[in-house]
């Protein structure tokens, strides 16, 4: 996987923190690694913390790729609403995200899960150019780019098996309102398929050949949103790569254990919940879950 | 059950229709009688068009309950917006609607399955002083009934077995953004579950007992949503009639058949796509979303 790691300071009615570690590629990461190995390609600056460092080797994470760069990690500021529905990016330092070259290392070039966490669709693009024919490869993606660089992500698209974005991304990407004929276009758009994310509203899957949907698994108390997509995204990308297929029923089964995920990380701040969490505890919930969805 | 008769004007970006057969008993009806007998309790004026009223009787449906009184029929003209999310009420004409008294058939009065459709809450609960013991009784509100008798609304729930409602009304009741957590907050006002209908997302039931969620059937092009809910509501009561059950497996299927025939409603303008439906295309599609929903 690749993508961003971070200095994130939240705040939230709930509380806040300030510069904890975040970042999509720390998302992603921490839950994946609870169904696969991850490896994990990124930049920070050498203000990094050592124990962030420390902790992601703890979990098991191969951070091979993540480089040290002289200058500042990449930081963001975000403040929630009073009711967690809205987030205000309050400043985003990109510093030595900014120019972030991801370089794959030589063991990871096989790779056959591959994850592009949001990001450029040119940078996204120069990971693919260095891996060889992974099987399954998904990329997210945001407003900034579908506005600013639509061209490269069309190009980008075509080479992808899935794109997952969430609700108001593929209504942006489209300019359809209805999700389900957004996403019906986004399948003319080259990727095999789409998997669009609602947040407390769940997921759907669409492709030629399937059709599933999700709820979200109920949340009472909602602490921290910040990363869930991302966690979706790693549980999906870690039940796939542990299963080694990327058939229909593991992409369902995937898109059940993201939905797990997701529904653990948004309990504490920031990657907090996943430090802890054992593989027990995912599918004790995925047990629980399946049983409130049957009739 | 009892609610509203109605002759509605509808304006969408698919088109419009004037003075055509609507109302919450039209639409809870038209649905439930594909699972089960239903017993509609209503009013309009003698303006009602006759061919209307053969039509209910035509599909099975028992409008002994029906009082025609001298004035107008009740009246709604709604407008949808460009992306059909949202909904302008531009008139309503009360008329004989007004001061609806329900009388209640001497053959009803033992009914153990009983719908509220959306009213006064003094109205609604003087159908239930006129009903024996109901084995199930469900009743729906809304805003407009939330913000000016709260008091009386919170006297009707202690006496209901259900309150089903949309989740910006559940918001509104309680004062709890999540939907959730808002819902936990009615159970403690009175009724032994309550059913949160969240339109697109789909719906949940939470119970002491129980949580179940089920996402919605997932349709492309939404002609017009006036009435899903009440379609909804039918399905949920006629699958609970049909089994004589209120246990949670029927619940369960309750909301599936409910979402279901809400999915059929929206298809065209009005109840038309209910006319000509057979229970074999409900059952076609429970089947095919149950196929979308399992991992």
């Amino acid at each position: 996987m690749v993508g961003s790691v971070a200095l994130d300071t939240v705040e939230t009615p709930h509380g806040s923190v300030r510069d904890a570690l975040g970042g999509s590629a720390v998302y992603f990461s921490v839950a994946a690694r609870l169904l696969s190995p991850v490896s994990l390609v990124g930049v920070v600056g050498n203000d990094f913390p050592k124990e962030h460092l420390d902790m992601l080797t703890q979990l098991g994470i191969d951070t091979k790729g993540l480089q040290v760069k002289n200058g500042k990690t990449f930081r963001w500021w975000g403040r929630y609403s009073e009711d967690m529905n809205d987030r205000e990016t309050v400043e985003v330092e990109l510093n030595v995200f900014g120019d972030f070259q991801p370089e794959i290392p030589k063991e990871y070039t096989g790779a056959e899960f591959v994850f592009l966490a949001n990001g450029s669709p040119v940078t996204q693009a120069t990971v693919l150019d260095q891996i060889g024919a992974p099987k399954f490869t998904v990329a997210d993606t945001m407003d900034l780019w579908i506005k600013t660089t639509r061209e490269e992500l069309l190009e980008l698209m075509a080479r992808l098996d899935a794109l997952i974005l969430n609700d108001s991304e593929v209504r942006l990407l489209t300019g359809k309102t209805n999700t389900i004929a957004a996403a019906r276009d986004v399948l003319k758009m080259g990727p095999r398929m789409v998997i669009v994310k609602k947040g407390e509203h769940g997921a759907f899957l669409m492709s030629d050949d399937d059709l599933f949907s999700i709820p979200a698994f109920p949340c009472e108390l909602v602490y921290d949103p910040t990363g869930a997509g991302d966690s979706f995204a790693g549980g999906m990308m870690g039940c796939l790569a542990k299963e080694n297929s990327a058939s229909r029923e593991s992409l369902r089964r995937g898109l059940a254990y993201g939905t797990v995920m997701a529904s653990f990380g948004v309990e504490q701040f920031g990657p907090a919940r996943f430090l802890d969490l054992t593989v027990e505890d995912v599918d004790r919930r995925l047990s629980e879950f399946r049983g409130m969805l049957s009739f």
